[in-house]
């Protein structure tokens, strides 16, 4: 049975773009058939731990030697892997928070980043996301569009195509809503269309993008 | 009296390259005399909670209608804030994890960073931190030279660069140690000696800059 790691990481729960995007993917998910699963983990009202122990980034044969990470975040880790393994599409809903990954999110990808288990480090088999599509919902408040002055100050969206991507072998798609903030900011009040319009089109982007994975 | 800021992020408490050269910089500026105070704050041993509500980017007069973000969130916020504000020169041992940066170090980055009070938004005086220094010690498990493959892999610095240099106007001197992977991983084991050289010169340039600032 298909099924949908659904991550969400805002910290808003009144108001968030990402959240209800990923929830207008997942509702398009739940309607395809009564087969399709969903894994729902919210990293925000269920924050992880911090991983304690960077021992954890290796599998034990790749640890330094000595190294006792505590059992209950071994197992912790263990599970985060096998529910994205088990996962046939991934979700992850990925506001920018200055200028960066949420700190939520960021405990997720550092459990989940583990060479020799889930990305290539000395053999085959060790990407078993390979050529899974992961799908990117990332709002910012501002915009960093080429061409601009803040071009190149998304240091989310790169972060999550090495991890997913470069190293995972995951499928990556990135839908961005820019400008949330356009309705706050009088030096970005200019933008408010472009805000709404770049909202409408990633809504209809991620409805149909969610009935060709489902 | 002279006041450091010294934190510490790395979840490494055996052998990290950023804890021990954070507390090189220390002695320097504690052993200066007794009027030099340190103010201590280990962000991995004792984790800040993520920030809890997203209105806590903005001082209560530019918060959305309705925000009410938990009190003692906010209290925690004015704390790290006075303790950065009540700083002479801040120093960060800042380990570069999964490309970007400590889930740890980023919550604390989410607490500080706040528009209108310590960084410019609409008006003069809110920018505390201008000019003041602020040493970022960080270590890479690889190189991101440029011109390599990975150039452009370090998306923790840009984004320290961006909170602490361009928001809060401070003096920001960043000391790099690479490949602190040399040991572990044989693809790097011909740059060992450049692994324990660059070790070698960021201290002598972080105890030298010691001298200077305290």
């Amino acid at each position: 049975m298909p099924t949908l790691l659904h991550l969400d990481s805002s910290a808003d729960l009144r108001h968030s773009r990402t959240r209800a995007l990923t929830a207008a993917f997942a509702d398009v998910w739940r309607a395809a058939g009564p087969d399709n699963l969903i894994t729902r983990r919210d990293l925000h009202r269920d924050a992880l731990p911090h991983l304690p122990d960077p021992a954890l980034h290796w599998p034990p044969r790749l640890r330094p030697a000595g190294a006792a990470p505590p059992r209950e975040a071994e197992t912790l880790q263990r599970e985060l892997i096998e529910e994205l393994v088990s996962a046939d599409v991934l979700l992850i809903g990925a506001p920018l928070y200055n200028y960066s990954v949420p700190s939520t999110l960021k405990v997720w990808l550092d459990n989940i980043h583990v060479p020799g288990v889930t990305a290539e480090f000395d053999g085959p088999g060790q990407r078993p996301l390979a050529g899974r599509p992961a799908v990117i919902v990332t709002s910012q408040g501002a915009t960093y569009d080429e061409g601009t002055p803040t071009e190149g100050w998304d240091h989310e969206v790169p972060v999550l195509r090495l991890l997913l991507g470069t190293a995972l072998g995951m499928d990556v798609t990135v839908v961005t809503v820019p400008l949330g903030l356009a309705d706050l900011l009088p030096a970005l009040a200019d933008q408010r269309e472009r805000a709404a319009a770049d909202y409408a089109a990633a809504h209809e982007t991620l409805t149909a993008l969610a009935r060709t994975l489902c």
